[in-house]
């Protein structure tokens, strides 16, 4: 794929999260590794949902800085660029301040692993990480120590927000949405009384069957 | 109606799922039995809804196995089949994760017949079915022998979500859209207060005047 | 305005019950008499919202008999025509089991006038009016005991749902909308303590006010 | 900006509180001032938001008399009119009745500074307003006087809603967004458990950066 073709791939990927209902007015951002480059694709800061172009998408090094664009990148490109240089595994990233996660995030509270959908997806847990300023490595940092080893590809931080992370950039955005539904669902049943968490082998034995057997053959972004 | 006729009606009742916001991505389904044959149409497994038409449905038995299609069916493909082949009167199947309904599951808790809207298509309690992980008939069983002899035609499965029947597919369409719709009247009623249930002989009441004078005679889906 | 006008507005009324959320499935119901004579105009009985048009709207005598119409008419006419018969200067009515007005109903406790916008368009509490089964004269005998000699257009009738009734169809449509918009802030308000309702001189002000200044001189529905 | 470039704006202004869900029915305006004239461009009172035009805006001079406009302008015009006069620095005023902030100010009750996203737009904690009447310029008064030296552009008026001002109208429509975003996210959080206010050094460092690094050089309401 071309750094063009990424563009336009990252701008579009937008469309979820206002289609979920991830994102308020202009927070929020994807953002895409560009493929056996040290570069990254992101979206341009603070401009509104229905005026991203493929064109306006910013390409930046794994620094963070501005390398191709029209506009500056998002305020959280030292994170996402932080992500992608100790997670090789990663090529997608996604933050929100989606209402559900983000109410969890504020009580610092992890989302129990309570339902067969969060099994499914998350194989656990959706965790907490530490409370970290923007302007440094910190939120990087917590994101990376917080989702390094786990099987959740969300993480919650704390009184800030959801960030998640893929093998794609779709799959980032996917994890994005799923992590504000369970978010969502468990919100509602624990308004009510307690709910149990899965035993640990039925979460086991979710996670691998959803994680192999689920969706079509080679399907993008799964 | 050919196979073909019923892979488009199949196909396009998903749009319900999307309108009444009962299903997140690619989660959930809608399977209808080919009259005459042992088989079923059902929603290829991990496609998004945007994507979905009447030729990507797949054709299964009702041991759950391909007959033809393009796509894998969804991995609820066998609980689906299971219901067919131990309920005859049922022509339709639905399965969501919505989020009201889900919640109620999660904490194992049957919806409290408690409003006329509630009488009228449930005919009591929403019943909660048991705990069943994928890959064998135990979700099938579940469904079958909660809502055996119910007059519900949906069933909460614990920290699952909610499975509806019904003698056509949109009938158990529409199932599924009134169970999200009183998970949710009853979730908000209960956050505030005790609701009381509605006494038997008014529920039995409002049942067989809603089953057998609401709507229009002869009415598609009714 | 015709018969076929009066048709073709209450058939385009129901637009709002849909675009406000009010309505799930084909739940709801707006009627209008027509002037000058002994009969109601009022939707379909089952007949779902993207399949309404003017010449599918049911007009039925004060007694809720068909008298022209090709569908028959919502299971609710009975309690539509009784509040014709018995409030002459009632001109619409409309019912739906709009989420949270039916989660103060299912408790049964009146909506507290607590805000500005509920003063405006109440003048005071919302009522609730008692349990009564479809079928006879029970539920507008409910909704006109309630509503006479109250300020408010609507009242929640008990484990049911919402009535409102206007001096037009638009008027009692308004006040469909506005009874869920109030009764979802004070639901929300509530969650998290208690709230006071106004004082009884600020609402006979803001009421007054609302009722003789706001809007546009002559407006429609007003 | 001529004064019709003005109500174009002002006009085009308004869906964003209808896409975000800040009002209904016809609830809810945006004004804005007409710089270097004692005037204001307005929403008319009582008119559908679908049918608002350019055209249907209402000039007044800034003690809320009408000057130019086929309508009567929002009965809110004079708490605008006395924000204008007060407050030279305002060129954007906004009221609402959006649910999640209108339920803490049912309460009476600020919403507290828990979140990045609150510290990032707020500075601070969302503050309460007192209780006023329309009809003088109590309401007015009262914004002046709680924002007045505050860094927060809302202000939630005590059993009413929140009013929202800023350097543009563009920026008075962001800030009523936001509020209802954190009132809606901290509403959630608290549901739960209690939530920590972020400490004022983390909020006075994310303020900062926010108001100064934030989005695009010389971005139009921003």
């Amino acid at each position: 794929m071309s750094i063009e073709d990424i563009r336009a791939e990252v701008c579009d990927l937008h469309r979820h999260l206002t289609r979920w209902g991830l994102v308020t007015w202009t927070a929020g951002n994807v953002s895409a590794r560009v493929p056996g480059k040290d570069l990254l694709v992101i979206k341009p800061s603070g401009v509104e949902y229905d005026s991203l172009t493929a064109k306006s998408m910013v390409v930046c090094d794994l620094d963070g800085n501005l390398v191709d664009g029209e506009h500056s990148p998002s305020s959280d490109t030292a994170s996402h660029a932080y992500v992608y240089r100790h997670m090789p595994e990663v090529n997608g990233v996604v933050h929100t301040h989606s209402p559900y996660a983000t109410a969890w995030a504020a009580r610092g509270e992890p989302i129990p692993c309570s339902i067969t959908a969060m099994a499914d997806e998350f194989g656990g847990d959706i965790p907490i990480g530490p409370f970290a300023l923007i302007g440094s490595d910190d939120i990087g940092r917590g994101i990376v120590e917080t989702l390094r080893g786990s099987r959740s590809p969300a993480v919650l931080m704390r009184q800030h927000g959801p960030f998640t992370i893929g093998p794609t950039a779709k799959a980032a955005v996917k994890a994005a949405v799923m992590c504000e539904d369970v978010a969502r669902t468990l919100h509602l049943a624990r308004q009510l009384g307690p709910v149990d968490r899965l035993p640990a082998t039925a979460v086991d034995s979710l996670f691998d069957r959803y994680q192999n057997v689920y969706g079509q053959p080679l399907m993008e972004g799964q």
